[in-house]
């Protein structure tokens, strides 16, 4: 079992190369730009991770984790897109550089190149990986749409917005982590414990990202601070804020949603502090970690073999960035 | 071998269900609209077609000629959000009905169940499917910028046009025709025989529908009649009518595209009368049709079975929708 870091730059070795042609670079050159911004490549390294905690990794876990990483990037620039966000990773997003029909079309062949890459897989393993990356395709796709719908609704509950994230990011870590594990050739339960662990550490690892979008140190965050707060976006912490907060404040919160104040993402925090947000956000977050090990600890390998997952699992959760 | 007409109902027989989940309603019953607009349902008939053309129909085509057309009208919906269509098979388009960020998430979401489907075939033939069709698929996006990037150049050469239409249109066709053979266990001689004639087909094809943009009856045609003329986009007639106009009709030609007039859509096609390109375009569909044909006629099997093909071919390029 190596590292997450070890895997991670084995994994960047083997992921920092041109993927597509050089003609029209007028589509091809957006794709390289953004796969140039790079990225924590978490998910693909978790992959090769569920592989290794089983066995020695399968040649074709390369190819199914490029898949993920390609996929994981198409729908940021589509996010981006629809989210209208000017920067991702500190520099500026695919649409706000080449236009959005670039962006929407570079989108496009970015998951056909996801696909291009699970294409080479051995047949004997093909049905169950591309059962579950396209499952999980949806379902990320799902989870996009309600977080749309959200925004135009004026409260949001938090088992409403908990299914949300459980759709937009909890099951593409899950996925990837159970992916590693069937290339592995791990048994049905390990891979189902995997993924269960998988989906609870997606929610912690998204409320640390909640959490860094109204507390994070701008010069770490690469991403706007306070776009989230920007854009209405129901978070962890407004949903709860809106649940504790006093009459007074829940009002200058609803005041503060309606407006564009220069102010507006400084007067929310304020808001969420006074709450205790930031603190019940890291007591909520370590609730999901200890869940995602307690599956982890059922999973029946030797429990060394788990240190990198669970070394990586406490990165993620405790990241300023 | 049965004809398209028959296989066209077989298919829509099949096709015509709920592809989608009901839930979220938001993001999947825009693809259940769309898919309802109905259609021409060709190029999956065509992938049916090329399977018989050797040997009876294999259970699995049916799941590629599904993913096909699905994969088509993936590319409907992201191609009209990026033209602003209105209109599409003469109602709404996705985007007008619902937004652009739901059609941008709903032609996502239909590009992953095309993959669904093709997840579904025999690992014994899956490899050469997802090949043929993830290399279409990005030829497609790339014929589609190309088609972007001609729109903003002043003057686009015939050579360069029927390239970016080969990939925008007629590779689509070709890999159709050619998985369904690949799937009736066609040999290779004969698999690239289809594919050029599928291409070549598809060269005709775009040339009538070209021409119907123009020269079309609206009730007839669905689509807004001139609306390539409106959006400025370089098409087989516009290309041809640069190349032959006298000085005057060029300069009226420059000066109309350069305008909004409310009869800018009139005085364009009275050009192009005037240089006779509605003749022309008639005798380059044909042109190409012949050079279909040859590939058509060299594919070693009984020359009858070949009729259904012939005679869609000639369909295509005679419809006037």
């Amino acid at each position: 079992m190596q590292s997450f870091q070890l895997l991670a730059e084995k994994f960047t070795l083997h992921f920092d190369k041109k993927h597509f042609p050089e003609q029209p670079a007028s589509l091809y050159s957006p794709n390289e730009y953004f796969l140039g911004l790079g990225g924590k490549r978490i998910r693909p390294v978790i992959c090769l991770m569920g592989n290794e905690l089983v066995d020695e990794i399968n040649p074709d876990a390369w190819h199914v984790a490029t898949a993920i990483e390609l996929f994981h990037n198409f729908t940021l620039i589509h996010d981006d897109i629809m989210d209208q966000a000017p920067l991702r990773r500190g520099f500026e997003t695919v649409h706000k550089k080449f236009g959005e029909n670039t962006a929407l079309l570079a989108g496009d062949v970015m998951l056909v190149k996801a696909y291009e890459y699970l294409g080479k897989i051995d047949p004997a393993v093909i049905h169950p990986i591309l059962h579950l990356f396209n499952s999980t395709a949806r379902e990320v796709c799902e989870g996009q749409q309600l977080d749309m719908d959200f925004e135009k609704q004026e409260e949001v509950s938090f088992e409403d917005y908990l299914k949300m994230i459980e759709l937009k990011t909890s099951v593409l870590l899950a996925a990837s982590l159970k992916m590693g594990a069937i290339l592995g050739g791990a048994g049905q339960r390990n891979q189902d414990l995997l993924y269960q662990f998988g989906k609870k550490l997606g929610i912690a690892f998204q409320v640390q990202d909640d959490y860094l979008d109204a507390f994070g140190e701008p010069e770490k965050f690469g991403k706007q601070v306070g776009g989230d707060i920007l854009s209405n976006k129901k978070t962890f912490l407004l949903i709860h804020a809106l649940e504790v907060a006093d009459a007074t404040q829940k009002q200058q919160l609803k005041n503060l949603l309606a407006s564009n104040d220069a102010d507006k993402v400084e007067k929310i925090v304020a808001i969420f502090k006074a709450c205790k947000v930031d603190e019940w956000a890291l007591q909520l977050k370590n609730k999901y970690l200890d869940e995602a090990f307690a599956h982890l600890e059922d999973v029946a390998v030797l429990s060394k073999r788990k240190q990198p997952l669970k070394a990586l699992a406490q990165f993620l959760v405790h990241r300023d960035y």
